[in-house]
């Protein structure tokens, strides 16, 4: 199987080109050359116009944009399901942070980086955003790997592993920017932790400097309702209200979680559009409150979809967490129709692209963007017979049935196999890991 | 890879028997001969104990019992995801009725049937309850391809495709359950579809009969809002009530879908043994209503799972099915922790052998029960590194990594290859029944 260098046909069964939206094209491929996205026609057509194009018959199959993760940890897959059972301020204090005290290396976050990539390859996601320590190390393995990467540099007031302030951190993500200006798979954000943590001063830098260099931010905002209360408590206001005072609600703003929302400040964060990042299986896990996302999507909100860290999920499964979404949405309105499989997809891929600023390049199979694709092979017991792609895609276990994943063009998984990683080698040092944190 | 016939050591990385609960034996493994369990030991003491015998690696591997999808309606997989958005009540009467009157036939059951087993044994599922038309095609299919099922054949008042009275359903199912008596892997129930459809009379004669020939009785009980709402209306009374009254809230009794439950009502199905079958996709998906199973775990009431159709599913992931389920348990509760991982699982496997009286055969790994047993391949960037067993198979994507499901000791599936099922033929019969529901 080639890589979309040299011309190359897809030849899908069902081909799903998600802009424009609610639209399967069956019999219908794509050309791609040197990494892009060339056309969209019928199979009949291509196989016509481009005789002398390599084809890649993916008669069985689904063709659709790669999925967009686009909130995560990935570091943290080494920490995958520790601290079950806890609600999300005893887990963090009392399991997680301790342990990232004590582990927390450039080691560590290589290891867990390659884990992760290597799942989610798996899985159809050709995008990610990371937000840990050591994001050199994070941009590194995804920039060697192929991997398309949002890497959200962390800014933390306090002493850590990897830094000593925000100012530090605030430096070496700007030089981290720079670096990989010219990249074409990794790119780079702003990642202050939250609105309480980091203090103002910090949070009116960080977000100036974002400005001047053209880089999104990404930061939690209402994960949980405690935090939500806290904020009535501290401020008088919500966090909404406060980060909208100083200006901070602006369409760069990449909002994660986003639960307990008012109507009042799901219209402010319409009319500043703010994207929002939805990860409901950790907020359902670590029981932290509900996006309400039909209400989102009713104001017009970009809401993508992010699987958080896989210690609080315990998997880096997009397609799941599409799923986990379009059952959470419709939940108690007596009317399932009102978020659809379409909608949800569309936020799997094109509204996480949109929320990273990526839309130019990804999330949509459309002429002039990256050939970052994957295919789904649909000659499967678990789904057949196939009446409508999208709920299909949505409602069964399809993420089981990845069969490839390009990202720019690369090929980076074919049928179970990695290509350019060495799985046993990933899976060895996990293993590893495991027995150094359970001392 | 051998059938288990011949005695045979399944030597597992980490074996899970169930029954004790919340117990992982890591290195250990099981000794099984002529389809049934003879021990279990640590693996350095099988291999000195057993030399002779046929050794099966699994030392990647996690070894539990097979999964019981407790309720189900097998044909339906050829209505995989028709009539996406509706609510139940128009989803039933607009899409789903008028197709099963015009296409249900021996023919569709019998491709339907094998379709919902081939994407079970991949799955990890070992046992499957089943509620349709034509019942002895079923039972005559799963038998055929040695999968466990219990058939609840349908007693229906209204003429169908398949039968013209209560009376002749009765009848034939009561001629069903002869030919299967000594039947190893087949059993017979009851299947009247809900207290709201079949009348009192005919209901009285079901539980009657069941007790005189020694089966249970499977039945859909509180399945929506509207469902109870009607009851209030129509009986001044609940429907758990109404079933109280005529003696039929009996141990055998398996009391599908439970949503809307009262304090008191729970109090009552657990004073009389009710069996609860809870099928969260389901509900979810179709908006019913939620079974509160926390409040059933601590009145002591056996839960098991099951997907329901994969018209309203659309999966038969019965893992997936527990993870929704431990989600969605824990929801609103601030508390992650009341219901634990473990406790869904045994509910995915003996609650599900204890709802259908199958506990004595299957359900967990004890000595004398059958072989009907999985294994799941964690050597995997999905399931590494493992901390907690439990947690990982309900908390990843654990079912995609099912490498052996055998049943009564016979190996069905390995590694992606179902064995005595032509799985490509199977695959091609659904499409050709989409076609033909598709004019």
């Amino acid at each position: 199987m080639p890589n979309l260098t040299v011309k190359t046909l897809l030849l899908a069964r069902h081909l799903l080109p998600i802009s424009p939206s609610n639209t399967v094209l069956d019999d219908h491929g794509v050309v791609v050359e040197n990494g892009r996205i060339l056309a969209i026609d019928s199979n009949h057509s291509l196989l016509k116009k481009h005789p002398e194009a390599v084809q890649v018959d993916l008669r069985h199959h689904i063709v659709m944009p790669g999925l967009i993760n686009a909130h995560g940890h990935l570091a943290m897959s080494l920490l995958r399901g520790l601290g079950e059972g806890h609600l999300i301020d005893t887990w963090l204090r009392e399991v997680i942070w301790p342990l990232e005290t004590r582990f927390v290396s450039p080691d560590f976050v290589a290891a867990g980086t390659r884990l992760a990539i290597a799942e989610m390859l798996s899985r159809g996601v050709t995008t990610a955003s990371d937000m840990y320590y050591f994001p050199e190390v994070t941009a590194a393995i995804a920039a060697e790997l192929g991997f398309r990467a949002q890497i959200a540099f962390p800014v933390i007031e306090q002493r850590n592993p990897y830094s000593n302030t925000a100012d530090e951190c605030i430096h070496r993500g700007v030089e981290l920017n720079d670096a990989y200006r010219t990249a074409k798979t990794i790119h780079l954000a702003f990642g202050p932790h939250a609105a309480y943590t980091v203090p103002k001063d910090t949070l009116i830098r960080v977000f100036t400097l974002a400005a001047e260099i053209g880089i999104p931010i990404q930061m939690h905002i209402h994960e949980t309702r405690q935090e939500v209360r806290n904020a009535h408590e501290k401020l008088g206001s919500s966090w909404i209200e406060y980060l909208d005072r100083y200006g901070m609600l602006v369409p760069e703003l990449q909002a994660v979680h986003m639960t307990s929302l008012t109507p009042e400040e799901i219209q402010r964060v319409a009319e500043r559009d703010v994207k929002v990042i939805h990860c409901p299986y950790s907020n359902l896990k670590l029981n932290s409150g509900r996006c309400p996302i039909s209400d989102l999507y009713s104001a017009g909100i970009t809401v993508a979809l992010g699987t958080d860290g896989a210690a609080s999920n315990n998997a880096l499964d997009l397609l799941g967490e599409a799923r986990l979404a379009a059952l959470l949405a419709n939940d108690g309105t007596e009317n399932p129709s009102r978020v659809t499989s379409e909608q949800i997809l569309e936020s799997a891929t094109l509204g996480g692209a949109r929320a990273l600023g990526l839309e130019a390049e990804t999330g949509s199979i459309e002429s002039g963007k990256a050939a970052d694709l994957i295919a789904i092979d649909v000659d499967n017991p678990g789904l057949q017979p196939l009446f409508d792609a999208h709920a299909q895609l949505i409602h069964t276990a399809a993420a089981n049935q990845v069969s490839h994943t390009w990202v720019e063009g690369k090929l980076l998984y074919e049928n179970g196999s990695h290509i350019g990683l060495d799985v046993n080698e990933v899976v060895a040092t996990a293993r590893t890991w495991r027995d150094r944190l359970s001392t």
